[in-house]
């Protein structure tokens, strides 16, 4: 029997591959000894190339499971945020976390499928900075997402400051999508004490379906234990690239990460 | 990099406590060497206490979920069942398992929760008894289940035999609903060569959310990996006493699962 065991509240899709969403955020927590508290944002149908079909959750619904777990008394160590693919169901997580201050928020901010599905146009990038961004604790962008949430600026240096300015406090930037041989990953923060930290890691070849479900997961995990931001990032990054090395190949798509704990 | 998992394609219900459904499923799968393919039949509010609302999916979203598993070319080695709580997505579940003859289905016929929600009236039964009970290789009922399903019979012998004559290859009938010391499982089959074997477990304290998915689940992911139904039972017996001898005590609800593989 045990008695303690960090509750991380997840917001994701629900991915039929088993690639992405909530399955990857369900077996991250899992390998690394926390307990996800899965709420579905959005039913999707994929392959293992592309997204078809989004139904995104009828935000009522999510409110009353949030509910059901606060009347359960879980003790809430951590909120993840996938993907949000509606301004009902978006407006109605802003509220939870609102209400929740003092637990962690990890967003990773879901906006396009790796086979190019668009989860949402402007006016729900333009909701998400309104809504999502003021309350995170640390946003999981990669290249594209971090230019669609802060479109004005000029270098990646400004884009991080403009998002840090919106009060989202901490920014986990993921490079795969530059074009270098090692892939160099960031973790930015202007409020006191700043922080500007950087990794390298080994581009591996392929192409991955739930990537940054597993490594902002992991990101949560890490805080919901009480690391640091900087070893909880690390960490984040270790378990991913871990994940993407054993992958599975699939029949013509793209590879399914491997989340048992190889640390 | 791998290129072989057993892939199981998992028709269940969503519950946000992760105690029970897509989790229970998830989580198993994936300590035994699966991948989970998740199909939400139906997203439930719930307590660790008890189920308060449940929202069938749409059997249409359902279907083309399964078509894009199927698309992507994955290797579908079984079909886990739990939760089906409407009529349409009963009958679009039904349809798919009978394209697929030769893929083991393992159904775990979910009709009350833990906590007395009822999830269905006797009509749902009376279906379940036309459109999955044929189609399945294993059905993992608790007593009061098999008592559901077979309401007509005297003793627990000629339940089983009635559910065999369904179709129904396989009866795990699992024991906890009896008041005895020892736990008492029992495996049945009236097909060629017929088997009634029995397994004895010590009882565990407390009440546990997710028990019945958790079996259901790991019997799935030994027939996925080819074992013998006999070995199968065995396994999944072995690692769910094992998940529930280390779960998780909550606030105020049923224990949590623990499905790290402790075998």
């Amino acid at each position: 029997m045990q008695t303690a065991k960090p509750f991380v509240v997840c917001f994701s899709g629900l991915d039929p591959t088993g690639g992405a969403g909530i399955q990857a955020d369900i077996e991250t927590l899992h390998s690394l000894g926390c307990h996800a508290l899965p709420i579905v944002s959005s039913l999707t149908v994929q392959t293992t190339r592309n997204v078809l079909e989004t139904r995104p959750s009828d935000p009522g619904l999510v409110r009353r499971q949030f509910d059901a777990l606060i009347d359960s008394e879980l003790d809430i160590a951590a909120i993840k945020l996938g993907l949000i693919d509606s301004p009902h169901v978006m407006r109605c997580i802003s509220e939870i976390i609102r209400l929740c201050p003092t637990i962690p928020v990890v967003a990773d901010p879901v906006l396009t499928a790796g086979g190019g599905f668009e989860f949402g146009g402007d006016s729900l990038v333009q909701l998400y900075r309104e809504l999502i961004l003021p309350y995170c604790r640390v946003l999981t962008p990669n290249i594209p997402e971090l230019k669609k949430l802060s479109p004005q600026t000029g270098s990646e240096y400004e884009a991080l400051q403009a998002l840090c300015a919106t009060g989202c406090e901490y920014i986990l930037l993921t490079g795969a999508h530059r074009d270098s041989e090692q892939v160099t990953n960031r973790l930015y923060s202007s409020i006191s004490p700043a922080i500007d930290h950087q990794w390298q890691w080994p581009r591996l070849a392929g192409e991955y379906h739930g990537s940054g479900c597993t490594l902002a997961s992991a990101m949560a995990a890490g805080l919901a234990a009480g690391m640091s931001y900087t070893t909880a990032a690390e960490r984040a990054q270790q378990f991913t690239w871990q994940a993407l090395k054993n992958a599975l190949k699939t029949g013509n798509g793209q590879y399914l990460p491997d989340r048992r704990n190889h640390l």
